[in-house]
């Protein structure tokens, strides 16, 4: 019985993150807690619980099965389990579901740490508007031209719109499933799932053949928020499923960040909350989610910049003769003088600057504009 | 020669915010300093602009004539004066052009302190989007019936929606202007700036007949977010206006608000960088600016919540149960504790709470939900 065999049974034994279970698979190891509970001891008076599905367990047989099936089976202390996963904490009380995944059952030839170490999650809600998918389209297929990996829940809506972004652009994307691997949920994304597991990874801590239920998904959406470095939150309703991966980023952590949308958008409601609670970083493009989920210093955004113009760099005399010079008409420098409230003299002293930088001109002594700016500060 | 008559000269010799000027008046006193002009002297070498505004000027004469077009002039030391405009100092560098005001001309019938006293400044994009002008007008609404008095710039496009929505709630509003309060600019604005003057405030540092010029908007600008608690930026482009009293607002410790938009609207770009940046807080609704600008514990906003659902406060297995229940035909406890994951004893536990809260329902020894929750929480 080796670690990975005790392991693959406890994961189908136990529910996704109860921290019971892994604080004791932390403490004694897999093959002591799963020895106990075949012995039908009660370890602790906690896991009676699972008795019912140990009938029939055979998960040396269940391993071999999946591996025929491209189905491996991921645990602590293999090359490509990440270490990122350490951050998930077993004294997390119960209903937090906060366990350290006891193992991750993946399809995908790609290296799961690797895939990982530079990833961003990008979620949201399952009814967000187009406007909400163009957006999770767009920052998923730009931030993979960056080379990182987009990490999502396979679900309608948002999470759909990132994984085909990151596709798109022919990038590696991770969907967490709340349900085994080998099954598609929902059902109408079986090609897209199936896409994934040939260019990407389909991770779930759940065995083949499980079927997700709602406390699935919550657990599932912890292992998101803990694969990936940062969280981007696309759209969310006030009570969405983004918003409990949101909060998994937060205490695990990670980035977290939010797409605003209208605020008359009833999608956009629970990313402008967490926005204007301080808990989300407003981002608006791939670059932002960037600088947050690379290396310090070696992605920075720049600032917006409008493009110069013509009238910056000039001191604010020379501003006031610009303000005050005609467009068609000349005036003299008399005239000048008075409209901008300065003396003759600091009238012709801006002259000179403005004329150097081709700015104005004049006509028999009186002068005027070369060319009307464009643009009116306001 | 009073202190109003030298401060109602020099506003019209000094450009509105030359710290210089407001930094001599607050050193030696308006009259002293008024002298000293008139004699044509230089007074530290950095007055000689003035020179050519002297000619022809009677203030005593245009106090008067002003008086009986309706138009005061409101200096330090009077009753209406707004303490928080003490808040602009003398001795920031000229180009910030951050002097305290000499004094301000004002149109209308209430104090201007009053109505101060509670206000929010609501500034934003000449060339908002209809998007842009509705959220400005619907905020400045609401927040009128809160009591809250609306400062703007009488500006196409957001300002113009911000007067209108407080007008339209019969609340007071303060037009601040970059020219003479008895003109009006832009000129198609006549009629709104009149109905301003009527029911509000208009208010500006340049004495009647003056013109607006760009260096007349930058500094109007820093009175808008003088006179106000906080300053909300509706929608702004990358290089708006409305970002240099976005500025403003931060410089003189008031409150900076941004609304979010589409990421795909260039006219919200300013306004996400404000938030992304920390400088401003995201709002959404007039409730956010309400706190923002309201005495501290006086209005806050309940936090986002969505209706209580039937599932909320049940316990893990009970949740699982319910998970596990089918709609249609009813199946055994066996069963349920199969697909859950429990003890049979736990199961039976768990569906008498459920029984008791009227979840569940029994036929023949066979489970099933009584109504289905029309929720699905991912």
């Amino acid at each position: 019985m080796t670690d990975r065999i005790a392991r693959a049974a406890l994961s189908r034994l136990g529910e996704p993150g109860d921290p019971r279970l892994s604080g004791l698979v932390a403490e004694l190891g897999a093959q002591v807690v799963y020895e106990h509970l075949r012995r039908q001891q009660d370890v602790g008076g906690t896991l009676t619980d699972v008795a019912s599905r140990l009938r029939g367990l055979d998960p040396e047989r269940e391993l071999t099965d999946a591996y025929t099936r491209g189905i491996r089976f991921v645990v602590p202390g293999d090359d490509e389990w990440p270490a990122s996963l350490a951050d998930l904490d077993p004294a997390e009380p119960i209903n937090r579901r906060g366990g350290a995944p006891i193992g991750l059952w993946v399809r995908g030839t790609h290296r799961l740490d690797e895939v990982c170490a530079r990833s961003v999650a990008i979620v949201g809600s399952r009814s967000g508007t187009t406007y909400g998918a163009q957006v999770a389209y767009d920052i998923a297929a730009e931030s993979t031209q960056q080379g990182i990996a987009v990490v999502s829940g396979a679900a309608f809506g948002i999470d759909q719109a990132s994984h085909r972004g990151c596709l798109a652009a022919r990038g590696r994307t991770i969907a967490v499933l709340a349900c085994g691997v080998d099954r598609a949920y929902p059902p109408a994304h079986r090609q897209l799932i199936d896409y994934i597991a040939e260019t990407g990874l389909l991770v779930s801590e759940l065995p083949p053949g499980c079927s997700p239920t709602k406390l699935r998904f919550l657990s599932r959406n912890r292992l998101i928020a803990a694969l990936s470095l940062g969280t981007v939150v696309v759209e969310a309703a006030a009570r969405s499923g983004a918003l409990n991966t949101a909060n998994w980023a937060s205490r695990l952590h990670r980035s977290l960040m939010a797409v605003p949308g209208p605020v008359t958008s009833a999608q956009s409601e629970g990313a402008h909350e967490l926005v204007r609670t301080g808990k989300a970083v407003l981002v608006t493009r791939a670059e932002h989610v960037l600088e947050l989920v690379s290396p310090v210093g070696s992605f920075t955004v720049p600032p917006v910049r409008a493009e110069v113009r013509r009238r910056d760099g000039f001191d604010e005399r020379e501003l006031r003769v610009l303000d005050a010079l005609p467009v068609i008409h000349g005036v003299s420098v008399a005239s000048l003088a008075r409209t901008s409230g300065l003396s003759e003299s600091a009238v012709r002293e801006s002259l000179v600057v403005l004329l150097g930088e081709g700015l104005v001109e004049s006509v028999e002594g009186l002068w005027r504009l070369r060319d009307a700016p464009a643009e009116v500060v306001r």
